[in-house]
Parts: C-alpha cells; sequence; structure tokens
C-alpha cells in the first residue's frame, strides 16, 4: 500500500515515442500524476513542436505544456546505435506510446510483435490520424485531415459557405485521452491475465464517436434526413444556439421547456402556447422569425450582460461567449483550476489548461517541470540501463545522444 | 486468469445514474467491454433521450447508441424506497457514475460520504457542465453553456461575424471518455491502496484541455496575442484550411514544409523562394492573396476529386469534406468499423459511431442490445438483491418501478 500523497501512477513506466499534440496529450495525463514517463525525441532536434510558441527566452511554451513532468532522452533513431538502446529499455517498461505514421515503429523494428519478444507482456498504444488499418492508413496524421473524413468538418459553419474549422486542438486532444482510458484499460486486462496487447487509436475513430446524432438519424431514416451544419444555431431544437446582443454574443439554450422561461424573461407568455410556436419543430420551420424576435428583445439591453441576468432570473440555461482572454481571470475557472498558472525556469510565470479530471485522493499538482531537449540522457543511459560514464561520452560524441539549452 | 475471449471488464459492477450524453458516453465505454452496467432511470420515463430521434417504430435510436449493453431499471428516486434500493445496491457496486445538476445527489443522500458509508471503497464519478465547485457550478448542463464559458465558442467560425456551433457532441463524448479515464485511474489506485475516491470531471476542464496554443499564447505574451476565431483558415500557419473547388470543399494543410509539395502540385516552384513567400508568417501576412492563388488554381480542375489527387501525388496532406452521407458508405471507415451497423429487435438495423477503440485482445464487438425502460427491474430486485416475487409486484403497484414497451 502507498501513502496517500503518493502520485497516482507512481511506478507506472511508459516509454513515449510521441510527437505533436495528440501522443503527448495521452502520456501527459500519466506524467502528471506521477508515472515515469521517457520521453524519446528524435536526434537532432526532438518534438517538432519544440519549435512553436518560442515566445520567450527561445523556449516553446507549447512544448512545456503537453509534456510537463517528461524524461527527456534525444537520440538517433535514424542510427542502430539509437534502436539498440530503446531495445534495451523495453524489458523496464510497462507501455509504449506511439504516435509516428502507421508503418515507421515496423521499420524501426520496433512494432508489436518485436516489442513482445523483448518484453512479452507490453502494452503498445499506436495514436494516428486515421488509424493502423485501412486504405487510408497512411495519411498524413494532421487534426484536420480527419476531421475532413468523418463528417465533423461539414457540421461546422454557416450552411450557405464553406465550413469553419475550430482553432483548437479537439480532436489530437480527446484522442489522447481515449488513448491514455485504452492503456488503462489494457493494464486492468494485463493484471487479470498476464497478457499485453497492442491498442490502435485513431483520430478518425474518435472524431466520428463525438458524432451524437447524425449517424443514427441518417442510416435510420435510410438517407431521408442528410445532417448538415447549421451556423450558430442548432438543427433538431430552437431556440437554442448564439444570439447577437449588444456588446456580445450570448448562448442560449430555451428549447423544450425551457422556451416557457425564455418567453417569461421576455415577458411575451403568449408564445408559449401561439399556434406554430409551441414545439421545437414548429419553432425551427420559423427560425429567422424566432431569431429577429429573441435579437430584437436582446437589444432592449443596454448590455449582453444585463440581458443574460435577466434570463437567468427566469431559468433560461444560458452563458457569454467569453473569448480566450476573458477566461484568463474568470473566477470559476480560476477557483477550479481549469487554468493552471505554471513558472518554468526558462520562460517564467505563464497559463496553460489544467489537469482535466480531479481526484479527490490527489487534489493537488505535482511541482512539475518540462524537459530541455535530451536532458535527461545521462540519467536514462547511466542509471536505468547501467551503461558506463565512457559509453554515453562516446555516444554523444558519435551524435547517438544529442542535448539542447532548451 | 480469464480466458482470451472473456471481455475486458467482465465482472466491474458499476451503478449508472446518468443520462443524455456525456455520463452515458462514460458508462458505454465499460458496458460494451463486458462490464456489468446497471443503468438507473428515474420512473415514470427514464432517461429523456428515450424521447429523442424516435425514427423508427417509437423506439429512440438516440437512446440505443448510448446505452448498448446496459441493464435498465427504472426507479421512482423522488421516494424513499427507490432510494432504499439505490442504497442496497451500491455495496455490490464498484464504481457509481452520475450527472445529475450537482447537489442532486446529496439531495438524495447519495452523495460521496454517504455512499462511502454503504462501501468503504466506493468511487464515485461526478460528471457536470461546470464542476463540482466553484460559483458556476450550477449552471444548467448543457454542452454549448460549457464551450461558451470556456472560449471555445468564440474559436469556431467567420472572424466578421458571430460564432458557429458544432453541430456534434464533441464535448459530451470527450468528456465521458475523460471520465471512463478518470474511472480506471480510481481503480488502479484502489487495487494498490484499498481507497476509493470522488472524481470531478466537467464539460468545463475538458473543453478548456482543448485549447492548443491559446491559452498559453495569451497569458506568454502578456496579452499581446489575443486568440480568435479565423473562419476556415488556420491563423498561425499557411496555407492550412478550406478551400473551395469545383464540387466540394478541400482540406489543405500546406504550411511549413509542404507549402513546398503544394507549390509542385501547383508547377510554381518559384513560390517557394518568392520574397514575402516564403515562410508561414509571411503567407499569413497575405492570407487572401494565398487563398486565391490556391482557389484559382483549384478551378482548373473539373472535380475536386482531381484536384486532391494532384496534390497527393505531390505528398500535400489533404483530405475531402465529407458530409455525414458520403461517410456512411466509405470503405475506410467501414473497414475499421469506425461505423458500426446494429440491429435493434424493435428499430431494426441502422448505423452508429463504432467503439473508438481498437484492442487486440478483443478485436470484435460484442452482441449487445439496449434495454427497454426497465427491462431489468425484476433481475436486479430478485436476483442481484434477493427480493421475492411479492416484493417486486409490490415494488411496481406502488409505481417505484416502472417498465416501458421501448
Amino acid at each position: 500500500m502507498t501513502g496517500a500523497t503518493e502520485p497516482l501512477f507512481e511506478g507506472l513506466k511508459i516509454l513515449d515515442f510521441t510527437r505533436a499534440l495528440a501522443g503527448p496529450t495521452c502520456t501527459r495525463m500519466f506524467a502528471e500524476m506521477g508515472a515515469d514517463v521517457i520521453k524519446v525525441e528524435s536526434a537532432p532536434n526532438g518534438d517538432l513542436t519544440r519549435q512553436m510558441s518560442k515566445i520567450r527566452n527561445d523556449r516553446s511554451l507549447y512544448y512545456i505544456q503537453q509534456n510537463l513532468g517528461k524524461q527527456s532522452l534525444c537520440v538517433n533513431l535514424r542510427d542502430p546505435r539509437g534502436i539498440a538502446l530503446m531495445k534495451e529499455l523495453v524489458p523496464h517498461m510497462d507501455v509504449v506510446v506511439e504516435n509516428f505514421k502507421p508503418g515507421r515503429m515496423a521499420s524501426m523494428g520496433l512494432d508489436y510483435e518485436a516489442l513482445k519478444e523483448l518484453k512479452e507482456d507490453i502494452i503498445l498504444c499506436s495514436i494516428s490520424a486515421m488509424g493502423q488499418t485501412g486504405p487510408l492508413a497512411t495519411k498524413p496524421g494532421y487534426d484536420y485531415i480527419a476531421q475532413a473524413y468523418t463528417g465533423v468538418t461539414s457540421m461546422i459553419g454557416d450552411p450557405n459557405d464553406a465550413p469553419s474549422i475550430p482553432l483548437l486542438g479537439i480532436g489530437d486532444v480527446a484522442t489522447g485521452v481515449h488513448g491514455a482510458f485504452a492503456v488503462l484499460a489494457a493494464i486492468y486486462h494485463r493484471e487479470r491475465t498476464g497478457r499485453g496487447q497492442h491498442l490502435d487509436v485513431a483520430l478518425a475513430d474518435v472524431y466520428y464517436h463525438c458524432h451524437e446524432v447524425n449517424v443514427h438519424q441518417y442510416t435510420g431514416s435510410n438517407g431521408e434526413i442528410k445532417p448538415t451544419r447549421g451556423g450558430r444555431h442548432m438543427s433538431y431544437v430552437c431556440p437554442a444556439g448564439v444570439f447577437r446582443a449588444n456588446g456580445g454574443d450570448i448562448m442560449i439554450m430555451a428549447f423544450l421547456h425551457h422556451f416557457k422561461d425564455l418567453c417569461a424573461a421576455m415577458d411575451r407568455p403568449e408564445l408559449v402556447t401561439k399556434e406554430g410556436w409551441t414545439t421545437d419543430q414548429e419553432r425551427l420551420a420559423r427560425l429567422d422569425e424566432v431569431v429577429a424576435l429573441v435579437e430584437t428583445w436582446l437589444q432592449t439591453f443596454p448590455s449582453h450582460w444585463d440581458a443574460i441576468a435577466k434570463m437567468e432570473e427566469h431559468g433560461v440555461p444560458v452563458a457569454p461567449i467569453l473569448t480566450v482572454e476573458d477566461t484568463i481571470t474568470h473566477p470559476h475557472l480560476l477557483h477550479r483550476g481549469t487554468i493552471r498558472t505554471i513558472n518554468d525556469r526558462l520562460a517564467g510565470e505563464f497559463g496553460i489548461p489544467g489537469m482535466p479530471i480531479k481526484f479527490s485522493e490527489f487534489p493537488e499538482d505535482l511541482p512539475l517541470e518540462a524537459d530541455t531537449l535530451g536532458q535527461h540522457n545521462a540519467h536514462i543511459i547511466t542509471e536505468v540501463l547501467n551503461h558506463s560514464e565512457e559509453e554515453l561520452a562516446q555516444l554523444r560524441a558519435d551524435g547517438i545522444l544529442n542535448e539542447g539549452e532548451f
């Protein structure tokens, strides 16, 4: 039994071949809760995100955000001696996570069958855009490529114009957490059976998972319902969506029984029973009229905050549409640690999204830092793998290992 | 040790108080892999999604999609006898999952402290829009409300107009899977320490987790960079986004080194080194010009498919923007089971998103069905709780239990 303050994943060992976003999100969930995560970065330059968001002191804020608490091992993966080091490490590991283009692990001699020979019960989690199998498996691994192929992009934006793309890493982050779930499920299984396995986690599958009604409505209606984007309004209930007001936009969810709450707020109780206005379907048929009515009413308030307060009095589900700037100082998000301030020894103090899960047994964040490139090279080569200082020096001299200032 | 074909979560027992989407997505991840999930539905009508997507035979396709393999127990939670049954069930359980409005579990006498008295090592996973704590904790639990409060909506849509909302359950689904990860992490911890815990999983935290660069760019630049939406184009690399072509829109990711691939496809190699065009930053500064150039070239193809083929020849990351309709018959998505056809005894055959993770040890879906309302009432009352047939009849007669045809 471990003590109450010992981190949740203390002792769990992960060899992490991931870069960019989806893979690092997966291993972040473990590193931030105390697992030993060795992040393998390709020499000479490592994770390409080390070149992104270098806003301060040549240090990548992007890298820091996704890689707190991971141990950087920067090694030449195009050299047999680099691969040999990886094979030496595998028997020390519980889990290997990678998000190379499918086929790359095999070309390095590190596919699941090879790993299994090195450690019989190893768990390999492979994360990719379109998955390890199928005709599109080797498509380039960008979030928006998978988003386009899965009908997701088609559901975002003005229906009379090209679709819009969300400027966040929604698919990558969700895929990383699906991967983290998969890893724990495989560990759960291994503890009961002694067997490892290979996990195939794809952005395409994860994005498709997000189709709430679209897939069953299209297939269930035998193609009669053709789901498409609706701009700023929902397409199957009404009123529900973004409404413009003085000073800002407002999210209003006044469908079903909430329509009467909105009518009460607007002091228009007669609308609740007015012919052609009583159901969501009827209101959808006159969407423009409904939106005009609500927005005309919203214009009577000097500010959208007053309109929000009025609707809240009447129990209408409503929210201001905050900018990222607004969120940084929002009392609720600060209270919960949704936004978390970190202090990096090279980049100083700045904000990142906090751990998205609150564990009652581990209420505090660990005081983690992000490694500079290859910062843990010496530790891993000499302490974990028991090579000599001379061998370490030789590996460095031969460019098998590399280290950087940032 | 269990056999190879025994489902991954065989024997794991979950008491599931969830409704709608985020909560049911969490418990779906367990039910589809063989856990015993008892879905508690409030009598008389149960999960409100039983009223949604009733496209065939009064059977909700929505309910089926989210609740395959769960055992429906429909019980009056406003009656002390209903609550007493819940308290009887808890000692049989490993995990309780709920997504009521914060405070509702306590008002039923089923908050974490109460559950812990019934079973010392119980794990409670609470899923909500804004979290269990903080000034906005009791906000109504809709995906778009959390999306608006976290700056996510502000990052989607035309920068000169109101934001758009994605017509999918992205936040709900991602939150459900964050919850499933949290449950397994708590089980992992319990197996090592004997202790349970309370998990607080919020849409707001999960949505915030999706901010790839926005939070660190705003805070790291001391407010100089103010992230906002960019319509159909990315705002920090270029060209990257949605481009219009004959017959359909195309997602093109031709930033960084991929710009030269696009120039090769366009037979414009001189652009790679042309002054003012060589870096993403320079191209962003002339975004309109870049888009016009690419779209003029796309117009030279009779169909967007030809343009895609040409770009693929040159290694440009590119994808057609498929509609939901297009996805249903797509060979890659069918090959992987990304879309899965199920056959419901009441609603017949239709498609839903498949299990988003592929486990090598469990390649096949279990042949699961969704329960009708209260279908497992009798089993749970008489077999799990060992009440008599007479007691069961009395509970039914008194409206403590309810059953429905669909």
